[in-house]
């Protein structure tokens, strides 16, 4: 069969990744897809830097109209990331009758629904496992591996920066600044790491596999985004002595009142999968009713982990090309005008249990009147731990750990805590997820 | 669109499984696929049993003509087992043009080959994710998600039995023998739990994953297998006091002499993803050459775990009815006649590193004939544990872990070793498995 021509919009890390890719295992995709996959074109600003692929036999240009207006072009893979020209570019490539194969999880977190109804009009594919969680097939996994399940959470590691800022600081009892300047040496962070560190990029992803998992809508405004920046060592440690682990989520859950989106630091069992989860490396666990919980653990970047992605929608797309477009697969997991309006909750009416650490006066009734307060709002103690005593009449560090409250009830004890004279105003809170078996600090 | 009918193949544990999840989620499902799955015919041997699913609409037969003769049919699920009738029944369903989804692991090991062929010729479908653990979405990943990779090296935990008893022995301090028990009244073992333990059933899904990662035939033949049955928990404990655990592994390794195909007893880092999975819990790790290491966790069997697969292949199957045959994903990841012929290598040609636990007597001299030993076959030593020591002449144990060695030269270390006069006969040898970072016992 003739091969299939693709146009590259963008030649960095991931661009020269998947060049590279497809150059090392085009026999092994040849004998796979059933036919060659070939790069004709490619488009990058700054055609005079080196670039780390072999570019031979491909027409360099630094205008992306000479790749979507191409009539030779089958498909166009966009890895220029951020939302503009991409977002342009991608709807002319459609029009044009191209299939769309993408890296891009801030365009199809904001700009989905109308790129993929664009895409459904045209009759055209446009792909985007690489947007979330790199290496892993997880949007795969969701939408057509446990297609029969009625999916009732996901749960995230999808950030790798943050995920290595918290093993380093556990691992080698290292600050957060420290950490994250760590993460900046080793290229694993940005210049400006503030999508990752603030919640950003995993809200991006969030939002990306909650609507395949749910059937809803893509809805990045209505993701609760609690980042890292306010990390304090000392929790992560503390964490570790209630056999627990502090880990960045990105929580998706099902519940009576709506689906919960969240992104925020978490409590989670020590010897649950996920807490095993170290350093850059991405997993996300899927609670589904039939299949029960299945994880899926990678590289969430990188280059060749991205590649990994890209080429294997390329090679998905291949598959499709011949394929009625009312059969395929849909680009949301559920058919176009079958998804759900279930509402996502607001975080005030989430409920989980919860780590506070205060810093208190080493003094008698303190601890009685932090339980009053909790106890008047209705929020029961789990555990409590008591450090170090100074003597010297210096505030104390005192960690509860509470059963499931709501976020409001938990609001509202925190403003009262803060009030009493003996509390120091800085209370530090962090929500606990149970993952399969008794929630973290139980054994505590 | 019409819905698709299905005819239904046996109604024991996953068979019931199947029409729960059916119907349960009737509604996600149709979302999903975009017409009803329905089944309309379902075979069993002995109608008169009570069924833990709803029959109703269905009509019953303990014919399996019925099923496979009704042109109403569109698909056929299989969910008998064994190889007979199985095996003449999925062929002639394939030759009356009807898709097939199985559960069969056994079948398509020893007769996939034929099976795929067959469908191939009448444009037919055969999905087997159910085969290969139950629950995890393991064949499409390596298959679609990884399939810009040139796959290096499968390492799985694949049966749930015998990771339920390895579990038992080192959590609870249990025998084989007891841990066995408590398996087969928890139900997770069958009754004759033969195929379970001596590595078969294992063998089996190493077979057809091992087939769709790197393009080659299905050869069960060619597997080297190792039960659990002469598992001693001591060794289970030893490992523990080497960081490490033992799990009974299904590991399939491209290397230069050919591929290694091998289900034994293994041991691995105790911080090793794989190394936390436990109970019944499978897991397979995949090390791809662009995506790296990715893993896949969840339950490797259960009614609706492996429901959950024969739905999504059901929903598979349904997306791909109007599609061209030659475009769809290959049954076996590769196009026929793209399969590759690279031998399986024989065990005797594998190298990997070793656990060596003796018996000596407790005197001077012991280890030094032991090394002189190993050292005249080129073997080194990573690490020496010399369990207590009696001091009434009885034999102690003396534990060895070895660096990389080929197996044959081991079998002779070994052989020279029981020779030895203050050395027992039985020597316990369990192979090593690195898995990203140092290999297990560097620390000891």
């Amino acid at each position: 069969m003739k091969p299939v021509s693709v146009g590259l919009l963008g030649l960095g890390t991931v661009g020269c990744g998947t060049l590279n890719v497809l150059a090392r295992n085009a026999d092994e995709i040849r004998r796979r897809a059933g036919r060659s996959i070939e790069v004709r074109r490619a488009v990058a600003r700054d055609l005079k830097r080196r670039r780390a692929a072999d570019l031979s036999g491909i027409a360099l240009s630094d205008n992306p109209d000479d790749v979507v207006n191409d009539a030779g072009i089958d498909v166009v893979v966009e890895l220029f990331g951020g939302l503009d020209p991409a977002h342009g570019l991608i709807l002319r490539a459609i029009d044009n009758g191209k299939h769309v194969v993408t890296a891009n999880k801030a365009l199809i977190a904001d700009y989905g629904q109308e790129i993929f109804e664009a895409a459904q009009r045209r009759g055209v594919m446009v792909a985007f496992e690489a947007a979330v969680a790199g290496g892993i097939p997880i949007v795969k996994a969701v939408r057509e591996g446990l297609s029969g399940n009625r999916i009732d959470r996901l749960v995230g590691i999808i950030n790798g920066t943050t995920n290595f800022i918290l093993t380093q600081i556990r691992d080698k009892q290292r600050s957060f600044a420290d950490a994250l300047a760590e993460a900046q040496l080793l290229g694993y962070a940005e210049a400006d790491p503030a999508f990752d560190v603030n919640g950003i990029d995993a809200a991006h992803k969030l939002t990306i596999i909650a609507a395949t998992a749910f059937g809803i809508p893509l809805q990045f405004g209505n993701v609760h985004i609690e980042g890292l920046a306010d990390m304090d060592s000392r929790d992560v440690l503390y964490a570790g002595e209630l056999d627990c682990r502090i880990k960045h989520l990105a929580i998706a859950k099902r519940t009576r009142g709506g689906i919960e989106l969240r992104v925020h630091p978490t409590l989670i069992r020590g010897d649950s999968m996920l807490a095993n989860v170290e350093g850059v490396m991405n997993a996300v666990m899927v609670d589904g009713d039939a299949a029960g919980p299945t994880l899926y653990y990678g590289a969430g970047a990188g280059a060749e982990p991205t590649a990994s992605a890209v080429v294997a929608d390329l090679i998905d797309v291949v598959r499709a090309l011949t394929s009625d477009p009312e059969n395929r697969v849909p680009h949301l997991a559920f058919q176009p005008g079958a998804l759900s309006d279930v509402p996502v909750l607001d975080i005030g009416d989430v409920v989980t249990a919860y780590y506070l650490r205060l810093q208190v006066k080493d003094e008698p009734g303190v601890l009685a009147a932090i339980t009053r307060v909790l106890g008047d709002l209705n929020i029961s103690i789990e555990a409590v731990m008591q450090k170090e005593t100074s003597g010297d009449g210096k505030p104390v560090p005192l960690v509860l750990m509470t059963y499931p409250v709501r976020e409001r009830d938990m609001n509202e004890a925190v403003d009262r805590i803060r009030a009493l004279d003996s509390v120091d105003d800085k209370v530090v809170r962090i929500r606990v997820e149970p993952l399969h078996g008794e929630a973290c600090g139980e054994r505590a």
